[in-house]
């Protein structure tokens, strides 16, 4: 291999990807318009999760596309079943503002995706000492998708309040699939220009001091 | 919010976002060189970290940078004993294949970087169904880590195959947290311009069609 054959990215490049990390946000239904997604965005989207890094090379993940609106009201029913069990879960003020929130866009997003972990029968390179690493690839892929979904100004919101086995029943999926991520994207009437639950105040957005540790802990 | 605030990102700018995405790569020990990462790329590829995406806005991440050789060579002992044990788990012709495969670049790279869940007490919006969610906000943080460094041109390899729970012996981690990734960072003397292992042919690259399902499987 040639040094000619290397790509080197310049200060304008990295300045951009920072601005696309940095832009990305959890899309829910109150921000999905309507207008499709066309072929060529969902094949670069897709591609994205393509090339994202897996243990061993296994690229252990398969996507469903779903457009279907029935399979979407099953999967919502899922969401709000869990999404009862939930809010108790959670102390008297943080309850009062749960409920406030909308957590999901399942219907109101043109294009859902399901994302699964699908293991492997043989052993694979990378994953002999730590088992959950297949799933992680996995979370890379959904990742990639994510930052692409972003460039192409399509939201994409990461919808975890569910039961994966009955999302699983819903799709048909083989019982050995694990559920990693159901993803809901089209694009929006607006991006907020920090994360939700941070202008909601929800949660304060942590400082890198707080969770830099140099050489050890103490 | 105005539409003034929102980032529209153009054709241009996706196009370097699918090129970093193509050119990331995991770096292992034979092409990492020696040159110090400056405070500044650290602190980059740090904010690329918090700057991903985590459930309920629970930034559930600690990172520790490791500079020091004697925890670097801590760490690769625990590499050589499990890598030791995994060669058995494979079949005689891929066995050959692994032992001639370079699997990491603890040593030779000038920065070292364990990523750690840190669960915690409360529940977690968003967690409360799914409860990997919080290791997968870990993961989404690694990739982002992972892209921003390539577009520095600084490698990085996640080793996997290490005991875990020896690593956080070795850096004091507190009982609770979990390693997720073990990172190592340094400039190169090259990039593959494929996976390592789709060029040694380890496996092949999979098709979009392979992977991707219409609606639901049949």
């Amino acid at each position: 291999m040639t040094q000619e054959l290397q790509r080197f990215f310049n200060e304008n490049e990295q300045g951009i990807l920072e601005e696309i990390l940095l832009h990305r946000r959890d899309v829910r239904g109150n921000h999905f318009k309507k207008d499709i997604i066309s072929e060529e965005n969902i094949d670069r989207i897709l591609q994205a999760g393509l090339s994202a890094p897996s243990v061993g090379f296994s690229q252990p993940w398969e996507f469903v596309l779903i457009h279907n609106e029935e399979t979407k009201e099953a999967v919502r029913a899922t969401f709000q079943k869990e999404n009862e069990k939930a809010v108790h879960q959670f102390s008297d003020v943080k309850k009062q503002e749960y409920i406030k929130l909308k957590l999901e866009g399942i219907t109101e997003a043109p294009l859902n995706m399901a994302v699964f972990y699908k293991p492997k029968k043989e052993p694979v390179l990378g994953q002999t000492s730590m088992p959950n690493m297949g799933k992680y690839s996995v979370v890379c892929a959904i990742q990639n998708m994510w930052l692409m979904a972003r460039s192409l100004n399509i939201g994409m919101g990461w919808v975890s309040i569910l039961d994966p086995e009955q999302v699983k029943q819903i799709l048909n999926a083989p019982s050995e699939n694990q559920l990693i991520g159901y993803l809901c994207f089209g694009y929006t009437d607006m991006f907020y220009n920090k994360p939700e639950l941070e202008l909601k105040k929800w949660d304060y957005k942590k400082l890198q001091e707080e969770v830099v540790i140099q050489e050890k802990y103490t």
